[in-house]
């Protein structure tokens, strides 16, 4: 035995975390036991408080401690924009970006037939529902540029264009700051596709 | 404001972790958002539950949930051999070998003017009781093999030869499955100095 029973039992929870293997979560455990007392007690409570009031936003399925999330309440946000993204995670890179002041749908994830989500797993219907109760003007479908990203905004656009939507598909190019000698040739040959006039 | 504010205060609280930055924080957070409650509620309770039953132990500062820890305890060990460690983490690592049958001392750190850590800061003043009542016969300094640790290992073998007890150092070389060409010159000359004979 290792570790003090308590001590192996709180290595075990951390090393459950995503990106967190045997010697991070000893790292982490070591630490949460070195810390004041206060520190570590802040850190669980922040996990259980979070737990205990975080739900999803009724509407766009945002993480949210009301009714609805900070989004879909604020007034001075564009209610006929909505950007459609795979995760919450996503919302917080897209208003990093500063561009962006409509509202959001969060899907729950892609269509991956592998990993057994089809389109009834996610909140397609809730976007259809909003597309023709909400008067809106234009859907930017946000999905990862993966394969299942990409089905799943194939997929939306299929449904959402017999509604008389505007459907919009976020660019694939070239990072800022990229090099054409290391990009590799599908994302090339997509920022070529989509070029703009200058 | 990108999360709310339950979401913040735990993206908050987790960026205070060792090596978790903002980018992993969101990660961390978003995972204990989405996983079963029960396994955000598990990993809270057992940060909780480290931090009220571990302390340290009486004898040699290892973490323990009773007075003494695992290996005080351990009638098999051989207490006249003791290793002096730096943390509770060293221990782990010197376990894992095998190699090592006795008990051990935690100094609680290494000597470092420069973060203003002297030998009253560390369990020094203890050791030198345990090496006086407990017929220690051998004392091995497992400290850092570092300016810090060198320095310590120098500091204790100065006080600890006077009492007749046998002192030693673990060694310094090369790696096992290293390289001679890519090891620094202190290391391989180290390693020339502690050559034994095969």
């Amino acid at each position: 035995m290792l570790y003090t029973p308590a001590v192996a039992r709180l290595v075990e929870e951390l090393s459950k975390l995503p990106g967190v293997g045997p010697k991070t979560a000893q790292r982490l455990a070591f630490h949460l036991l070195k810390v004041p007392e206060e520190e570590a007690r802040s850190l669980a409570e922040a996990i259980l408080d979070a737990r205990e009031k975080v739900a999803y936003c009724r509407r766009c399925f945002n993480f949210a401690q009301e009714e609805l999330c900070e989004f879909c309440r604020d007034g001075r946000r564009d209610p006929s924009l909505v950007c459609v993204v795979e995760r919450p995670q996503d919302i917080v890179a897209v208003e990093k970006t500063g561009e962006f002041r409509g509202l959001y749908h969060v899907l729950g994830g892609a269509i991956s037939p592998i990993d057994g989500i089809g389109p009834e797993e996610l909140r397609i219907r809730e976007l259809l529902e909003r597309v023709r109760r909400e008067g809106i003007r234009e859907v930017i479908v946000a999905t990862n540029p993966r394969v299942e990203g990409e089905a799943t905004a194939m997929y939306l656009a299929n449904l959402l264009k017999p509604l008389g939507v505007r459907t919009t598909r976020i660019a694939s190019g070239l990072p800022v700051g990229g090099d054409l000698e290391y990009a590799d040739e599908v994302t090339l040959g997509r920022a070529l596709r989509g070029r703009l006039e200058i």
